[in-house]
């Protein structure tokens, strides 16, 4: 079968084979929903695979924002709890292509709680699957991060922190962010202190301006200063989704290496234990456990 | 005496009766400290202001980020405690004009506590001179929002929250601000809706991303997304603030009227009593009040 994870920014697709799970070859690019109008998926997506299908007779399964609305073709979200079994019986159909699927997001509905996922509910199953367990928090860091809590094979719970996007917003565009403009190396003393900055007086909006206040006058240096915004604004997540759930004291860590690095650190200040996992890794058990049930019907 | 208020993207200079205090003329542009470059200074400020000064015997007082180090000239910010006279005993002589001072600003610099203030204590100053009061607590929203406490004539703390910036930012350069684009009508109950976000599980950064989900199934319409960020984050400063000041019953809110709606919303929901008081108003009875002790040396 073939995987494709396919989001706002990023198309990665994988050709897997079913029977060992190996991933015999993989293409990655930039050509995210942003990248394309909505007519232009179908052949892109065969342009990408068309020498894996064998006449597609290769299913292809997608995940994603590719499900939304302004993507390929709109999987409406299904209401939690939600589990890998109804997210396989609500694949939709992808027109234009034979045999490829879109695998649905989920979605909260409360008047307290109103939130959506697409694509990381596909890797929190896949990461339970790869631990062999059907419960357990998971933390998948990002753009928009995702808190998801599954018990018994179903999710029942998830929160989206806007983590990834207000430091980009911050460094870009604001005057804090200023001497951040420019690249710099990860600066590991800058980001514990700006972790420690969390959740004191002032909350995370002071937190952010010091960032400046700091550049001015206690030393933080201008390549320091992306290093520390990073650290206050996970380190905020972190503290705010451990106060959401008490008692919570271990997380499966779910993305990429360069993700994992800092949010490890944050983690372990506030002492919540880890169990990392890559996020492909993870969508690509995710999608098995799908595909599976799906290939039954 | 003239006045001048200089920030970062407005000037606004008045003509004052020094002795029954008076507005004779007033002059507003947005040739802030963005839209000129640092020579440009003492030209901009003549060009304004000549034909009030006969011939350089009035004096003219600059508050605000003119004294940066970006500004016209640096005034070095004092660390607090601050009185008025502190501040009068240190303008700084404007350099190319005669008879122009600039007020200095403040700062706060102790390892857990690290700030900076410019215009914004002339406005503490001036509003607590008004209201015939030496000590208390204000609030000053704007772009930085700053929240300092006043005792025995002396600022002892203040406190900065980036909540107009971080506003801007989320709304022109995230997803879930995408909707709010455009200008729309301020929003009451989107508002209302947005402050009692604040505070909430997942904190701030959850707060922010149910812009979207609520736009997409909770019914809040493109229209009212940005009255809703607006109420989460001015929610959470407020929110925030009232933790880190136990006991607070009664600030001066001092600022704009636009700005002092939805504030007086904010609040009055968390249960404080506000005095409100228009920022020109408080520039200029702060000004008269350090050019007074000033004029006496």
């Amino acid at each position: 079968m073939i995987v494709i994870d396919w989001g706002t920014s990023n198309f990665r697709a994988f050709l897997v084979d079913t029977a060992s799970g190996d991933v015999l070859d993989s293409r990655r690019s930039a050509s995210g929903l942003r990248a394309l109008s909505q007519s232009e998926f179908p052949h892109y997506c065969a342009s990408q695979t068309d020498d894996w299908r064998e006449g597609g007779r290769v299913p292809i399964y997608l995940a994603g924002m590719v499900g939304s609305a302004r993507g390929w073709h709109e999987a409406p979200q299904l209401e939690l709890p939600v589990t890998a079994a109804d997210l396989a019986n609500n694949v939709v159909a992808a027109p234009g292509l034979d045999n490829v699927w879109i695998v649905p997001g989920v979605k909260q509905v409360m008047p307290e709680h109103v939130d959506v996922m697409r694509g990381e509910e596909v890797q929190a199953f896949g990461a339970l699957a790869l631990a062999g367990t059907d419960s357990g928090d998971c933390c998948l860091p990002g753009t928009h991060s995702k808190w998801a809590r599954l018990d018994a094979g179903r999710m029942v719970e998830f929160t989206t922190v806007m983590t990834g996007e207000l430091y980009h917003a911050v460094r870009f565009h604001t005057l804090p962010g200023e001497p951040a403009r420019d690249e710099s190396p990860f600066d590991e003393a800058a980001f514990r202190l700006g972790i420690s900055r969390a959740g004191r007086p002032g909350g995370v909006m002071h937190a952010l301006f010091e960032a400046r206040s700091r550049h001015l006058y206690a030393g933080l240096e201008a390549g320091q200063v992306g290093s520390f915004l990073s650290g206050v604004l996970i380190g905020e997540e972190v503290r705010a989704m451990r106060e959401a759930r008490p008692g919570l004291d271990t997380v499966r860590l779910i993305g990429a290496a360069s993700l994992r690095e800092s949010y490890t650190i944050a983690l372990d200040s506030a002492g919540i234990r880890i169990e990392a996992i890559d996020s492909d890794r993870a969508t690509l058990a995710g999608v098995a456990a799908i595909a599976a049930r799906h290939g039954q019907r």
